[in-house]
């Protein structure tokens, strides 16, 4: 997609801090971190939400969850624990229209998940 | 899991506000509702965790994508937008060691997603 952001990092076109790269899956530091960690686990493939997601995409978003606890366990996070948030629409503020998975760790989030 | 709350939801000895169940997985409504429609998925196996989750267990969190997509559809709340939440655990508040999906819709959730 030629005008989506997460495109453009995937392609090299942006510069992004990686966490984790491999054929499929990317992850990189959000620019805007709202936790002491906080990644974004990215499909290559454009998928615009979750909401767009097929029936044949569901085994790279249980991939994505694996590259998740990777990083949790490489960046000595797993342990004590982290959060995922997937934001789809403008109900839930997705920003960028290229699914993501916010990976959250390195601090207590306590009880308020909204 | 013997003394697992979800396991015995899932066995129908604590009863539940059912959503959607099929042989791997279940959804019912959170009897604590953080917003108008606030759903857990989970998986029927027993994984205590996204920690503790297998590379097999990919494949049933792909799934429950899925069936977050279609509960999405079906509750009229696709369009609009819906915010996935999965909390591991203690630094995250992590209460029952059993992994879940929170489904959260029905309101504009904001910028702010810890």
């Amino acid at each position: 997609m030629e005008d989506c952001l997460f495109c453009k990092i995937i392609k090299g076109e942006i510069p992004s801090n990686k966490v984790y790269e491999d054929e499929e899956i990317l992850a990189f530091n959000d620019i805007n971190p709202a936790a002491p960690i906080h990644i974004l686990v990215i499909p290559k493939k454009h998928i615009a939400s979750l909401a767009d997601m097929k029936k044949d995409d569901e085994i790279i978003v249980g991939k994505i969850y694996g590259v998740i606890n990777k990083i949790a366990k490489e960046q000595g996070f797993k342990e004590n624990g982290y959060r995922v948030i997937v934001n789809c629409g403008k109900d839930a503020g997705q920003e960028v229209m290229h699914l993501h998975f916010h990976l959250l760790a390195g601090e207590k989030f306590g009880d308020k998940i909204v």
